[in-house]
């Protein structure tokens, strides 16, 4: 079960005027699931946009990212769940323009102007004609407060619906963020099929709506992956209807800009963690917090090195405060010239290791409480300058196994 | 159940002249198990080693380092399990130290002449006292013979023992090669504690030793496990006593050289290979290689993105024949200019995917067949160079959560 997620409610993801949503079911996966998402945008809407890095990326994303990059302006995005049309070649680039082409006549726009995302199955043929025939369905439901049945629309392994609203002053002005996401494979984020979507009324120009997007993605989505290791569909898509009615934001130091980068930062991390919560057989969430490196790079290297330890998550699983597990892993995460004499482990706000040793004052039985919490917090000091960062995992259960050695079956 | 290692017999592990190993049963982690071994030394005997890159590194390598770059000859190991000496700090250090100074007295040697190695839990002061007051039963029971005993008392979740001999003839002389190694910890290779111990009696200079203790580690130890990435105690020591009676060898470039060279490496691969079989919870042994990539770096990210991947693990435990999971690890693997259109991988020699999606002559029950055998071979080819390498791997299965859940209790 999802670790700590509160039940959404379908009150709780508040409309953003000039956007409408639609779900459909066409039978992709199993008869009587909602499997598709059309997302309509009024215009004057700008779209931004971060993909995987994966070099097998998928073929809608690399119709989306040439579509986002191209001279017009987005007015819908397509989404699927069942199939990822992914490591399907010239064929699935076929089928994905084909979906934009379908949906852009029913709206009536140009296919570039539609965006389009899969997520499920890999290396399977994208049931294109399925998807097509269903867009009318899609479109007859649309309506700005359908954010929750877009919430379920866009699930696979998800147990739970990933959403949440925020609500922010901007010289008077009230302007609305409401984001939606989907994924759950987390023992390793970098395999994981994440998308967002994340929508706002704010006016904002596209060059800061671009900076926005990158900024949150930095601090939300990259926090649960490794740069560079994606799943070959991942996406985040921001856009901002600008029908908020305040002033339009045009320079980054201007303050809205800042209230506003919180805001939809805080929206982006929420949902990241939401992935993390919801991660396959996940019954731990755990935050690795580590601090006073020389960079915030070879932070993130003892960070994943830490997050990406099986051994480590299976202690987390049996709620086992194995410190030297944890050491071995800050060992081995590449810091060439590291004094592991100055290294500090805390679980939680217990001191548990220091001088390259067990602190003196640790006691077993304080580590064993803060493991058997549903929250843990592992933090390193490198006490050797002033970067840090922080990483969300999740632990390592006999249900990972299960989930993920029944997947396709 | 290890996979298709075969019974070790006690015959099959020949005796090394002018090497003598003896057991104790110290109680270190529970009575009636044999958890110490010393191995002593005949004068003019040649040891090199390697050890683990971990900054964390134990106790013990640091001293066993230390003493094997000392000005002094080396003539004897000592080897407990069941405490790793790992995270112990200063304290640690003393009685790695104590261990040597005691073995040293009542063999007549000096500290410096006496490696120590130490395998099992971390963070817990090693009872010394204990090994200390069992070494004389060990010496009690030195003997050329004793292999086999040997290869069982350093094995800590090992299923079985591991151990292997080849023969080979050098200018009319037979030369003998035996060795034994530990581990089992497999999912992640890197945190898995691996001790190699190989003999022979060839006699050879101590640079090409040097030498040879490198090119066997790269060909075999390193194969299961990541530059750099390695757990806290890992070593390979290589042993030669001199007194098969061969012409020494003096040259890299003797025949003699390139024959002991392939002999050892061979045994070295063996008993890195029975490591990967014997791993935590394998069903299965995976073999990954990657050739035709531009250089052997870039063929090792791969064969790691793949060969660490839970995902793929799962599927190998599930017998699912899941391409798209080993695709897209060959697409986050790192390689920046890699052009997917020109991969091909393949199962078994069943050619799966090419041109960026499934080829167009596989079917689904051939990748079915060879995923269900006990030993997969999965086969990468880049085509953009010449350059290739191997990886060794297993599954990952329920019962390796089950094994690292409860590793402690």
């Amino acid at each position: 079960m999802p670790v700590n997620i509160p039940p959404l409610l379908p009150e709780q993801l508040l409309p953003i005027p000039g956007l409408s949503l639609g779900t459909a079911e066409a039978s992709i996966k199993r008869p009587g699931r909602k499997d598709i998402l059309v997302i309509t945008l009024a215009e004057n809407t700008r779209v931004a946009g971060v993909f995987t890095r994966n070099r097998f990326c998928a073929a809608p994303v690399t119709v989306a990212r040439s579509h986002l990059t191209g001279s017009l302006p987005i007015r819908a995005l397509v989404i699927n769940t069942g199939n990822a049309n992914a490591g399907t070649g010239q064929s699935g680039i076929d089928h994905a323009h084909a979906t934009c082409a379908s949906l852009a006549r029913l709206i009536g726009c140009q296919t570039q102007q539609v965006l389009p995302f899969s997520t499920g199955v890999i290396m399977e043929p994208l049931p294109v004609e399925k998807i097509i025939t269903h867009l009318p369905q899609a479109l007859a439901n649309l309506a700005p407060d359908n954010w929750f049945a877009a919430a379920q629309a866009i699930m696979t392994t998800d147990i739970v619906p990933k959403g949440v609203s925020r609500q922010i002053q901007i010289n008077g002005t009230t302007v609305t963020i409401t984001g939606i996401a989907k994924g759950s494979g987390m023992i390793h984020p970098n395999m994981a099929t994440m998308l967002g979507y994340i929508a706002t009324d704010a006016a904002v120009t596209q060059p800061l709506l671009d900076d926005l997007v990158r900024y949150a993605t930095d601090r939300s989505f990259n926090c649960v992956t490794v740069d560079g290791d994606t799943s070959t569909n991942d996406a985040l898509i921001l856009m901002a209807t600008g029908q908020a009615g305040n002033t339009p934001i045009t320079v980054s130091t201007d303050p809205a800009f800042i209230s506003l980068q919180a805001a939809i930062t805080e929206v982006a991390a929420l949902l990241a963690q939401m992935i993390v919560r919801d991660g396959e057989g996940a019954t731990k969430f755990i935050t690795v917090q580590v601090e006073s490196g020389k960079t915030r790079e070879e932070c993130t290297k003892v960070a994943y090195a830490i997050a990406h330890s099986p051994l480590i998550k299976t202690a987390c699983f049996a709620s086992d405060p194995n410190l030297g597990r944890i050491l071995a892993a800050i060992g081995y995460a590449g810091i060439e010239d590291l004094d592991v004499n100055l290294v500090q482990l805390y679980l939680g706000n217990i001191l548990v290791a220091e001088h390259g040793g067990r602190a003196a004052s640790y006691r077993e039985e304080d580590g064993q409480r803060i493991m058997q919490a549903p929250e843990i917090t592992i933090q390193v000091k490198l006490n050797r300058g002033n970067a840090s960062t922080t990483v969300w995992t999740c632990d390592l259960s006999y249900d990972y196994v299960k989930i993920n050695a029944d997947y396709r079956s």
